[in-house]
């Protein structure tokens, strides 16, 4: 199963269907901000790129690919103009073009931080992709830049704006569950083509943490709203298999939270899951899936039996949502509620998660 | 919510219901061994002892308790003559009860060593509750007790004799799943009462591992079949709870097994939950609640989307069949499926638990 195909279950018809008429912030103004897509893969082009439709303020205005046949097809099924199509050498004269007030950096995560950098040079705003980069150190580099730039930097925390995830937080902070006490959450997928970018440690960083397991890690923090202060974690890797000759298989790791709660998260490139469940004193939370591109499914047990639940629905689907963010945030100078500072924060975590693994010690934060 | 309330959900009427005509091991003799249940607290008089009435090899014959209230209670309920009851003191009499040929220790855990090795003294085979005891050197000496009396020890670990947990580990054993990879398990209930023996740690050897997390450190083992090689842990307990002054409230562990399969487990005292998840490349099976009273329930995903799973139906419920099992051990001459060697390996594995969280590193075996 491919990780597209595992995320994306269901992600067919309805996407858009059903969305409640947009609301915007009260004070934005009533403009639509341009957006470049940089990096024209799988998930720009099927799931980003269209998802603009039911944006209120952003737009795609330009295109940064490699590729000169994907700017092609993409430039002409978008309607982009060849002067906002461009290539990773000529990327820097995004400067010049006033249409473009974001650059959306969706390639493999060793080249998030210096097309971060450019784009920040070129006096534009970024949106980019998680994990944010590869080390800890090139986040606060990116973050710098950014800030040097005078523009704003977000991550593609997509699923905090996604109706589930925003009602399992809610749940918890109105104290429906009692104090967080354990969190179980595991997500992976059974990777396929040893080939692919995923599995060359340069291009990627590392293997299911920083690709899939990330969510797990994730999920953990904005559950509890809390950061960890230590953290164990366990590998399993069968190094002769042609696909994990680089990078990590399964990387499970334990984190604790200074108000004792706890997480166990998995990350797996040999099995498919999607889930978490949080768990109180006074009951749980379960979504599965959880963190996919649609369909996900919510139980929970409130001083009662399990039942499933529908959370309260919103404006618009997790992609156009956090689509809009950025460019609300850009047209009223708010931060993003997932800047560059969440990035980093995920990425300290990983580093140490690597470290207690290699170590065999639990790592304190 | 109390243990019995969580692990009893849904143990009203119909536990003997559709209970398929009971099937013997084709050798074994067609007669009762009698059992002597000793200490009649919740789980001895609510749930083992109404279970004799569908065994087909066992029958309650003698009872055992400190407290003669309840020694004439449910003598009489059972029909238990005067001569079959005896108080802690008069116990070792019982070498003398010709119609004894079981004894059932379920005691705090703290007292089971001395139990077994007196039950053995008195010739009696030995049915123990889990956890064995409250260390790995007890359980050798109840092993030896038993082996130098030449009486069979079984544990009772009743997941095995479950139509479920049965299910589970053979489509596991058929590769349903691929090889194991990940396993998420949680275990755990709100306990009570402060002033109850599960939480003085010399009655219990220990908080929610020794009570409710060794059903995961069991689950654990019985699905991949293979002994952990490595143990993390991370412990979060309010010491200042009075609940917890003696012993700890969550721990949670990460096992590393040869095969390269990985399992998360679960311990609480502070959130309820009671269910595990086996996934590997080709699917998952997940049992929620998994190793209860009553109730279980299976969904799997097999190549297909999850979908819920009905297993086999076994001949008898998980209690008749684990107190038949032991009496066609002894009938038969065979060994138990849970012998003493099971209960000591998994107090290997607590013990190793808790020194990982104690320790801050990771434990080998």
């Amino acid at each position: 199963m491919s990780k597209r195909a595992f995320l994306g279950a269901g992600v067919a018809a309805g996407l858009a269907a059903g969305v409640a008429p947009l609301k915007a912030w009260s004070q934005t103004p009533d403009r639509k901000l341009g957006y470049a897509i940089l990096g024209l893969g799988y998930y720009a082009t099927k799931i980003i790129m269209p998802r603009f439709a039911e944006c209120e303020h952003s737009k795609l205005v330009a295109l940064v690919s490699g590729t000169p046949e994907k700017l092609k097809t993409f430039g002409e099924q978008y309607g982009i103009p060849e002067s906002h199509r461009y290539s990773y050498e000529t990327f820097d004269r995004i400067v010049d073009n006033p249409d473009v007030d974001i650059v959306y950096v969706i390639t493999p995560n060793g080249l998030h931080r210096t097309f971060t950098e450019r784009a920040a040079k070129a006096g534009k705003h970024v949106m980019c992709e998680k994990p944010m980069a590869t080390s800890a150190a090139d986040c606060q580099a990116m973050i710098a830049a950014c800030k040097k730039a005078g523009r704003k930097l977000m991550i593609g925390y997509r699923s905090r704006f996604q109706a589930h995830n925003i009602e399992a937080i809610k749940l918890i902070r109105d104290g429906a569950i009692g104090p967080v006490r354990s969190i179980s959450t595991d997500h992976g997928f059974t990777i396929g083509d040893p080939t692919q970018w995923r599995l060359k440690k340069a291009l990627s960083g590392g293997g299911s943490l920083m690709d899939i397991g990330i969510y797990s890690l994730n999920a953990a923090r904005y559950l509890t709203g809390e950061e960890p202060v230590a953290v164990n974690a366990m590998e399993s890797t069968d190094r002769s298999n042609p696909r994990f000759k680089e990078v990590e298989d399964i990387i499970n790791f334990q984190l604790l939270f200074p108000s004792g709660a706890t997480a166990q998260c998995g990350s797996a490139y040999t099995a498919n899951f999607n889930r978490y469940r949080v768990s109180g004193p006074k009951g749980w939370i379960e979504l599965d899936p959880a963190t996919s591109y649609q369909g996900q499914s919510m139980r929970a047990a409130l001083g009662g039996p399990p039942a499933p639940r529908e959370p309260a629905p919103q404006a618009k689907n997790q992609f156009s949502a956090q689509l809009d963010h950025l460019s609300e945030c850009i047209l009223t100078g708010r931060e993003p509620i997932v800047s560059g500072e969440e990035g980093l924060k995920d990425l300290r975590v990983i580093e140490a998660i690597y470290r207690a693994a290699r170590e065999g010690r639990t790592v304190k934060l």
